[in-house]
């Protein structure tokens, strides 16, 4: 992984912004490792093997697992699924992400599904309140119930929740249900290496060498200062929206998840960098030309991947020819006046997209501190909640 | 269908900036009318029986249809098909868009599955030279060679073009190829209502439905012009990005189009309004902080349907749920100091859609000309091309 923040910055940023940021290097990894909520910089993995048996036991009686979950309970497992999961050859063993949306077309449509399947759900809820959560876990439980005897539903229940209290931990204490724990040092968006993705991820990659690729990532604290740095400093350069940019339409879901962990990070007291993203080709000939000639509030963060499966189209290989096309983009924005950051990954696997995850946790906590906020709540997302109580009751 | 361009804008804007805009109707609906390139005001239809002839021939020998395009050649058929596309229930005749992306992964994938299964392809460009859509093109046209008789290739072959000129024209000649042409006077993303949309919508819409909501909306330019004015003057505040927020999942694509319509159309000049898209309430825990409290650049249009499919959740109808928490969402945002504008539609249907896409063009072109810009091109996509060009030759 080689990280780029310079070879395309020189006309954009001059030495004695990036000094100005890069003096606090010292006093911000302090305050890092200080944080309450830094749980996630050395996770306890050691609850992995009892995910794998849970896993291969729900293997054994069911055709799906509907993971039940929102944010920071969804985003990461999605992600790796997405990535991982072919695009037209069925899945064995389709994970279903359910508990995102009130849509009652989606909702209607899952239900009848799930009638003709075999499945299990795994609830994931820190507090168990959650709206979307628990309404979809409500109408889930009651389709089991209707489908299995008392004692079968039991089997197809995991429930992923805190360790001690809520809602869902009592259900867990009342009904006997196996669970795991969310702990309480480490934040939805950055609980990757939690059971909340590592136990849906166990049914479609080998969730060890994510780990094993993540504990790489967390030690490039150096490259992500740097890259804290640069985009909090174009930031002053009025430079106010992040572009996060795949030339890989799998990748969709994983830059969903970066716009969650930086939008969420810094997205308080009128401040932080608006991330967006886009995946070429397609959007250059959509929003490539507002990047190329519209306002120019963009700065870009290109992916770029060495090793891709070899594809022969008219005697080219199709990988070449999708990267000769990604350095004339950054060329191309470049000299119009966007200034670009490429971050090189040798493929597309999960060890590789473990440590890249790691790198970006570190990026979002340094950026949150360059901003002087705190990387670790999110207040506003209280506020929309306190209306429809007040609403719905 | 109801456009609200007030009720939520009281606190942002002033009426001397919203005069200052709204006195350039005549001069900007005159322009509108003059335009080379306003074929999408009132277009030819004629063809359509000839497409529905052309697509019970294809769903007589084939099991699938691929679309190869891209831009505007791509997303308002992909975004109809979405929305009108089963979540769960396998599609009896499902529809492959090709041609978006250079990714060898999606390509080697797609060539595998299409070995095993019945397929046509709609080849869809104007000049014919876009390089995502001739090299798919090239490899799927080689894949039917591989499993057809010559004389049952091309019944397996649509061609969608210019009708004079380009190398796609030249092949029908040629090859004796169906084929339906694209309009000199319609640019891509006006282009709903030609051959490049409705030939691939017509396996699985009533195109003639779709056909008449267009027809009813664009007669709304009155409604289209202060949504205009509205957006043109929230700019001048420095509202630079707007925020197209739906509660339905499968409007992914259709928001993508409405990205691609904006972006395309306002980015020039280093001038436009960013267009960006959430899916709620999956974003609300996720950039729904950033837009609560973050920096203060975004206001919002809302989508709200008023009559969806019902779904009885814990005895509650949960689209009953899902629009108070909507009006809750805009009532929060709204106090958060972000200006939000809201479409209501009676359904989900063709003509709503429809409706609602040609509402949309208006939209487009009265804003490019509030900006003082051209609507109708898109020069800055030529740049990377041009890049490419000179590397690949």
């Amino acid at each position: 992984m080689k990280i780029d923040v310079s070879t395309y910055m020189d006309k954009f940023l001059d030495s004695k912004l990036v000094e100005k940021y890069s003096n606090r290097k010292d006093e911000i990894f302090q305050k890092l490792n200080q944080a309450n909520m830094n749980g996630w910089l050395n996770p306890d993995v050691s609850f992995v093997d009892q995910i794998l048996e849970v896993r291969d036991e729900v293997l054994s009686h069911s055709k799906c697992l509907v993971v039940v979950g929102i944010g920071g309970s969804f985003l990461g497992a999605k992600s790796f699924y997405e990535l991982f999961t072919p695009y037209f050859k069925k899945n064995d063993f389709p994970i279903i992400f359910a508990g995102t949306t009130l849509s009652s077309t989606y909702m209607k449509e899952l239900l009848e599904y799930l009638e003709t399947i075999d499945f299990t759900v795994n609830v994931i809820s820190k507090s168990g309140t959650t709206r979307e959560t628990a309404l979809t876990y409500s109408a889930l439980k009651k389709l089991l119930e209707r489908k299995y005897r008392p004692e079968e539903v039991k089997k197809h229940i995991i429930v992923t929740t805190d360790p001690v209290k809520g809602t869902l931990r009592d259900e867990v204490n009342r009904e006997g249900y196996r669970s795991f724990i969310i702990p309480d040092n480490i934040g939805g968006r950055y609980s990757l290496l939690t059971a909340a993705h590592l136990f849906p991820l166990s049914f479609c990659i080998d969730v060890k060498e994510l780990i094993l690729g993540y504990k790489e990532g967390v030690c490039l604290q150096d490259d992500a200062f740097s890259y804290s740095v640069c985009r909090r400093s174009l930031f002053d350069l009025g430079k106010v929206v992040e572009n996060f940019v795949t030339y890989e339409n799998n990748w969709y879901y994983y830059l969903e998840w970066l716009k969650q962990l930086f939008g969420e990070t810094e997205g308080k007291d009128g401040k932080g960098i608006l991330p967006i993203s886009m995946i070429h080709t397609r959007d250059l000939h959509s929003l490539g030309q507002f990047v190329q000639e519209g306002n120019k509030i963009i700065y870009e963060t290109f992916f770029k991947i060495n090793n891709m499966p070899i594809c022969d189209i008219d005697g080219k290989d199709l990988h070449k020819v999708n990267l000769i096309v990604e350095d004339s983009v950054i060329s191309a924005h470049v000299s119009g006046g966007v200034p670009c950051i490429v971050i090189e990954l040798d493929d597309i696997s999960p060890r590789s997209m473990g440590r890249l995850s790691a790198f970006f946790f570190l990026v979002a906590a340094y950026s949150g501190y360059l901003f002087d906020i705190n990387p670790f709540d999110q207040p506003g997302v209280e506020v929309y909640k306190a209306e429809v109580k007040r609403r719905l009751g």
